[in-house]
């Protein structure tokens, strides 16, 4: 014990020093803004303004309305936070969903008003919730003597019911506060913004035009939020050490480690990296895990979604004797439509706030508290487990005899253009599925939304991914979005044009809703879509052709390779917008499987 | 009393035969629908289609998703219903609303997907909600056998939770229901479409995929839907009428009407126009009831709005001795901030479902079948009615010695532009607020949202309305909007190309939300937004510039009159759109009145 206890210790200064690391790159001096807050009192909206930014969190995005126009003020003049000001709410709940899922323990923020603007957002916070990201949704609301009066404001009901939005709020938010009084502001805000950190789920914040200007002491910013989850019971947490230590040695080295959505969302990355590479077991990846271990990792075998998974990879996952399956979330399209075949007695699974060992459920324990203990139990089976190959996770162009652009041809060719550190954000149905069969460089980080699957979704977290990938230093945002997806959110590329990001951008011009056509509906009418200039969409929405904002049009595989070996093109210096003409039947190889899948569990017709 | 019961007899006649020809235009023969109906049984999906068509739905809004796909057939198959399909759900809704309005009578249909698809929608169906439109909002769901497993389904909360949808949606429809049966299924669906119609409010229906394609009797359709109100209780009634009537008598010929927003939403213009024509009153409307009277009528004064009212309109209103009030929706910029200065006193109120007399209230007295009655009753009092004399609602066109399109002279010049049976959507804001000034001529009808209030809304709302003005056999539909607003939901431009309506819509491009200047922050960043190249939008957006569509620049008065002038132009044979470049610190007269008074009640800073 004494070896793991050194062990754990060890470990511990390890994941301290990552953290720390981390913290430096994301946020420039966090205790440096805790100490120049000089003033003792200050607005309540000062107040949640400074919260966030001793959080690193650097943009907010919304739109303006008249009841959150006074706490603009307060974000507008704080040197450390800037407004973004996006087309519509949902958009903008998309960029902050986007934003906090690239900076990986930020909050994202989104700021809207009353009635109109907030159930506009609803959508996008309830993404937030199934795919557990951290979004702070601050409304801005009547006054506390209106809300008590209640007259028939604009954005009401025009029936009295003040709480009508709240109510419905409460559906898709793990924690909320509507703020009524000066005495409890600090600490409400303080206990939301906690909760979204640590639960990893939207929540929602009534900021009252009145209370955002009362005068509250600052002393408790002195205090940084404890975001940090709730320690595991001892006891209970040795006696699950020492059972999965025991499954461990059962399998004998013939361990595999799955990794999952929640392994990122609720902060396990580095941890995870540390289990690896203590370990050397091999690792595999679900598809909403996609890029929570760097694909560029020796012992990554690539992505598991049962009977959609390549042959080999499937073979490698299911045959091991024991796995480990850290931040699981089961949903149909992250599971090949509920496919694994990996047996309970099999499996060890590690969660945010429990823990599953066979059939066996601990509650409260959580994973990161749990991790770094697991990893210096394991270390004496460390030995051997390097033995087990793993072949490499590769998706190489194929050979085709025609100069369409494939859906068999165009993810492997266009994974030969990602670099380290790009982000690549790929919308619900073809794109998704099509990026899932391509590894991704070093440190890059995938973005998409495979349990929610809202379409539209990408273009505002595109927004928020490439803020946040300033934030972090991450090199391009790269988009692929369908056209049917793109209609739905299209203004908001001219937010990234105003604010001068220079993502590139895939338009998919495939004439309609493939995912749909593959599920039902073939040939219908209702699937169609109608056919924009899509390379005029830049210029129209306030760029500058040539200039500001750069458009292609790519039909053959060799237009399409010029323009990406094109150095000029690669570096992305202008926001880019590549229209990419391909066969309305088209589609790539795991939504094809899964559309069958899928039908099978779906009755549409008679 | 005799004459009395004749009178009513004889009203109630000339309802009856308006409501014929009003339904003989709006539907191309309902009955033969009904009779049409051969088969014994149909599908539940079936059922749905084919009562819509029964009332003269001729459209269905929405979007595709995965589990409305399998009902969308049936939508699609039907010879009597068209499928829109919208870019987005939110834009689908404000569709479904604006149809509804411009249809009188008819509900607005509107097609989503679950979870994703309605929560988009829900700040549309609040807003109906607000305004008292109907629409029937149906949601294609899991099927009931998936709903009983709760698998983890995408587009689900990744919880288990399969009703958090429905929960949020009770809080912003009349009505709701959840097929689960093929007994109720049926039954349920008249239950939801007549709420839907008699309490003119949005409904929420729920059908999983499987109940679609079950089969059911076909019987029940042979029995059109009974969407009149609940009869009224005689006795209360009679002696609600003899109250009235002692009050009439009492105010001897001194006695206004004022119209709004219900008298249109819970279908009683023809009985309006009834007392209006049989007692000679004078008759106003409030905002929200613009052009529920005949604008051109001889005896109609204009707009009463507290204290943004004109001087003389405020005078005769707040002097006379009664005030019949038809419809009344007493919201905050519906009544120039709550300053309606008419003492409870002389006022008696008509509801739908309720009537005040002065302090009295009358719970379950409905205007529909008061208002005949109350005629017949007014009969005696007629003589001396047409003495008062009503100054006619104009707006000359003010001489200004410059160049500049301001707003105090743009309005008035687009009221020259206006023809009978046009159409006129004006958008929350600066346009609102211009056109109520203006008077619209014979058989116009105003299409805004006053009460509710969301930026964005009239784009959706005119494709709908354009729609329903085709059913109707309408005149033009003219939008007036603003750069800011346009931004949110500017893609719904193209589904009114695609479907060959021919909008004007006006662009006030002044750079950023004027409205929100004048609440708070006039020169603050966030009120600013980014300039798009408006003229190249239809064209870009699936056009042809000088074919299919048209647009046009005005920087000048002249500019802005020869183009109104132009008979080609205001022929309106394609979609045309029209930039107005105007300043960034103009504002219609009300607007400005109504941010002065607004700004005393909403705090926004120390």
């Amino acid at each position: 014990m004494s070896a793991n206890t050194q062990a754990v210790a060890s470990l511990h200064a390890e994941v301290t020093r990552l953290r720390h690391e981390l913290t430096t790159v994301q946020n420039a001096g966090p205790s440096a803004d805790v100490s120049t807050v000089a003033a003792d009192t200050m607005y309540v909206g000062q107040y949640l303004v400074e919260r966030l930014v001793q959080l690193g969190v650097t943009k907010m995005f919304g739109v303006p309305g008249d009841f959150n126009l006074g706490f603009l003020d307060f974000v507008e003049d704080h040197p450390k936070m800037d407004w973004v000001g996006d087309c519509n709410e949902l958009n903008a709940s998309y960029a902050a969903d986007g934003y906090a899922r690239v900076n990986e323990g930020k909050p994202g923020v989104l700021l809207t008003t009353f009635g109109v603007g907030e159930l506009s957002a609803m959508n996008g916070i309830a993404g937030a919730f199934s795919e557990h990201v951290p979004v702070l949704h601050i409304v801005g609301v009547p006054s506390t003597s209106q809300q008590k009066a209640k007259p028939m404001l604009h954005h009401t009901l025009g029936d009295g019911r003040y709480d009508a939005y709240y109510m419905a709020a409460q559906q898709f938010t793990i924690s909320h506060s509507s703020l009524n009084s000066i005495e409890t502001a600090a600490a409400e805000i303080d206990r939301v913004i906690t909760d979204c950190l640590v639960k990893a789920r939207p929540v929602y914040l009534m900021l009252p035009t009145d209370i955002a200007y009362m005068r509250i002491s600052a002393t408790r910013l002195k205090t940084p939020l404890n975001i940090e989850p709730p320690a595991n019971d001892p006891e209970t947490e040795e006696f699950v050490l020492d059972e999965i230590v025991k499954l461990v040695e059962a399998a004998q080295n013939d361990v595999i480690i799955l990794v999952d959505a929640c392994g990122i969302r609720h902060g396990v990355k580095h941890e995870l990296e540390a289990l690896c590479k203590h370990t050397g077991y091999p690792v595999y990846a679900a598809p909403m895990g996609k890029s929570v271990i760097d694909e560029s990792y020796s012992r990554y075998g690539g992505i598991y979604v049962g009977e959609i998974s390549h042959d080999d990879i499937k073979a490698k996952v299911e045959s091991a004797k024991l796995i480990l399956s850290v931040g699981g979330l089961k949903s149909d399209f992250n599971t090949g439509n509920f496919t694994y075949h990996i047996p309970t007695q099999r499996t060890v699974e590690l969660h945010s706030d429990h823990t599953l060992v066979q059939f066996a459920v601990f509650p409260g324990i959580g994973m990161k508290r749990l991790m770094p203990k697991l990893i210096a139990r394991l270390q004496p089976y460390k030995e051997g487990a390097f033995q087990a190959e793993v072949p490499k996770f590769e998706a190489p162009v194929p050979k085709e005899d025609n100069d369409i652009i494939s859906q068999t041809w165009l993810w492997p060719r266009v994974g030969q253009f990602f670099r380290p550190k790009d982000i690549v954000v790929a919308e619900t149905g073809t794109s998704s599925f099509g990026v899932l069969d391509v590894p991704l460089p070093a440190g890059a980080v995938f973005v998409s939304q495979i349990l929610w699957g809202s379409i539209g979704w990408t273009v505002g977290s595109t927004l928020g991914a490439a803020f946040a990938g300033l934030d972090r230093g991450m090199n391009r945002t790269i988009l692929f979005v369908g056209d049917g997806s793109l209609q739905l959110t299209v203004q908001e590329l001219s937010v990234m044009i105003h604010h001068g990001l220079k993502p590139i951008i895939f338009v998919l011009n495939n004439s309609g809703y493939t995912i749909e056509r593959f599920l039902h509906g073939k040939t219908r009418k209702y699937n169609d879509i109608s056919n924009w200039k899509w390379t005029k969409l830049l210029d129209t929405l306030g760029g500058e052709e040539g200039k500001t904002v750069r458009s292609y049009t790519v039909r053959t595989k060799d237009e399409l390779s010029n323009l990406l070996d094109d150095p000029k093109f690669a570096a992305a210096e202008t926001i880019q917008l590549v229209e990419l003409v391909m066969e309305m039947h088209d589609a790539p190889r795991a939504l094809k499987v899964q559309a069958e899948l899928s039908g099978k569990t779906n009755r549409y017709t008679a």
